[in-house]
């Protein structure tokens, strides 16, 4: 019953992830995938239950709820799940296994029934590094996917210049800027794997509460609607000559894209214009070494040499004591993915989606900078999101 | 710098939470508390850290990350939060002792670093139960927000009779609702307790699509923009005579009401109009029911008889097979929390924040029904939606 716009995992493109984690699982007999994002990265469906791959024969797919509807998205045909305790013999694993879990978000309670259900003689290790390496590198079925999400991105972004007005509150910009966003695809959350984490569709905040700290990893926070969602946009208005940071994650079939942009009505300060000037430098910079072969530490290096050589070694990612601790992440299904432009010895692959975000924090005053998402291609980096770079003077 | 509508919690308020969680310790000597919504319930900050509150004695909040936020919005002192190496020592727990911590929530590679930090010789144990039949009973200032959340949500749904149009999509009328919580203070996600589970603010769907099935423990599924958030408006455009079910979350300062109305262009089919009125009796005859000292299984019992009497077995709840397992849950900072008004044997007691969903499932035609969000008094519940409660035909 389906409309065109809700889009079916292709079989072939099933088929393929599941191999690389085959490829991928050392010494493991199999792993059991309940996670909802890897469930449906997996299996084509996120309905209640599991995948079971082994290493060496076909999935299983186990569907508690809704059945019907996973018979219908899955590329795998369902089986009904019962209960957790006919786990083993359902899904005929012997005495001596050694089954993967994703130890990085499962519940420590879910983890006691299910460990218990499979039995002492079965090992248990963790399987959830494996699979985000896996879901680093996208397809080329992913990339359409995400390319949709950014032009879609551009187009909301490009809306608050017809919405900014002075004395508005930053909810009143951001309603717009989510609603652009909802009409076209967006589920209207953002999925954070991160336990404690989440987002909401953007930050869009103006001048001094863009730079309000928050606990998200992030180098923007904002003052958000409440303390239990603290960041994001709240109920300060909108001044002139204040900078407007516009930062949202666009999504379309479930991928995502990451761009920011500064707005201002009237004309930013001359040093807010500069510090602007040089994050657009370090992202070049950065968007430069995005290349297959390339380690995350030496491009993260990159950066923070190039924000001190800039003069902006207290601003870039945030003052000291509070910087976000890297310049770019890997995004897909998540927000926050692999890999991570930090201090960190990942490398980089070939059709990897990379956000880069050199951001300038000035506490009390406000943020500028830029994002966009790239795609790693063998001989560079493509930019998908696609809008000018400048400020938006409006 | 926060402005006034961001609401920070009365040091007497968490004064009172954290006593209540002492006098329901049992033979712990503390609790260790880091999922962001019991932090926030507890200490009054949502900044990356964690509180720790012995049975005896005064608690200790640790924050990594906002220190300079969480000083302004808790109600005690934070102390920045250094490795967790060192937490056993920085909170000075002793040989033997009994630590409860959050297993509902916490990932097992979490706990797995928790618990080494503790040491082998402190015992874990789960204090999760006791925290959520804690916050089952509310005080007056989260009633007061309860409220408001249920001010804003009868407003948003109400603007729907100003938008409905023949021929637009789900998405399209949705985005309206949203807008309109947005603005008022809605946080754009709701909180979700259970492992793999996620909302959108509402389920806004048209005809068979509010029937069409998903994982999502809810009466109602609905398309959804994608596989990856499989369930809420989707791009299916609304006919005329097809009951249009708005279901929402309203929000505000964390708090949230839950309330579904019917909608219509022109008149819905004589059986589907029936089908609501039985669902309205139904609700009358659960809402009698919460009055301190009701068992939970007595009103579900209730209802299903109802059901049944009315000749709406097969329906109320889903048809068989596909059933809800409850009419109504608690609620208040998460959506799903304690009473659940299912086949448990839990008692109602004074204050609490329950909504009650008796809903006619058709499965390929559509859904009607109602949902209220109530308090528990002495006497018996306060309905706090206050929208007309018959079809609203536009």
């Amino acid at each position: 019953m389906k409309e065109s716009n809700y889009i079916l995992t292709p079989k072939s493109e099933i088929e393929a992830r599941i191999k690389r984690l085959q490829e991928n699982m050392g010494d493991l007999t199999g792993a059991i995938i309940l996670g909802s994002i890897n469930l449906g990265y997996f299996s084509g469906t996120t309905q209640e239950g599991l995948i079971y791959i082994p290493r060496d024969g076909q999935p299983t797919l186990m569907i508690r709820k809704s059945l019907e509807r996973a018979a219908e998205e899955a590329a795998i045909p369902p089986r009904p799940q019962k209960s957790l305790r006919s786990l083993r013999k359902d899904l005929d694993i012997t005495s001596g296994a050694r089954i993967g879990l994703e130890l990085d978000i499962l519940p420590y309670n879910y983890y006691l029934r299910l460990a218990g259900s499979l039995g002492e003689d079965v090992a248990i290790s963790d399987i959830s590094e494996e699979i985000k390496h896996i879901r680093s590198v996208k397809s080329d079925y992913e990339i359409d996917l995400v390319r949709r999400a950014a032009e879609n991105l551009d187009a909301a972004i490009a809306c608050v210049a017809d919405h900014l007005r002075e004395g508005m509150r930053e909810i009143d910009l951001a309603a717009e800027v989510e609603k652009s966003l909802r009409l076209s695809g967006h589920p209207g959350s953002v999925a954070f794997r991160r336990f404690n984490h989440s987002l909401p569709m953007g930050h869009l905040m103006a001048g001094e509460s863009a730079s309000y700290p928050s606990y998200v990893s992030s180098p923007t926070g904002g003052t958000g609607m409440s303390l239990f969602l603290p960041q994001g946009p709240g109920f300060a208005r909108i001044r002139r000559g204040q900078p407007v940071l516009v930062d949202y994650a666009g999504c379309y079939g479930g991928y995502m894209a990451d761009e920011t942009r500064i707005f201002c009505l009237g004309s930013p300060s001359p040093d807010m214009e500069q510090a602007h000037q040089a994050a657009l430098q370090i992202e070049e910079a950065v968007a430069l070494e995005l290349k297959p072969g390339r380690l995350c530490r030496d491009i993260w290096n990159l950066s923070e040499a190039e924000g001190e050589r800039l003069g902006y070694g207290d601003h870039l990612g945030g003052p000291e004591g509070r910087k976000a601790g890297f310049v770019g992440h890997g995004l897909g299904l998540e927000i926050d993915e692999y890999p991570v432009i930090g201090p960190l010895d990942q490398k980089i692959k070939e059709n990897m989606i990379i956000a880069v975000e050199p951001k300038m924090i000035y506490p009390g005053k406000g943020v500028v900078g830029v994002e966009d998402t790239f795609l790693t291609r063998p001989n560079g980096a493509e930019r998908l999101t696609r809008l000018p770079k400048e400020i938006w003077r409006v």
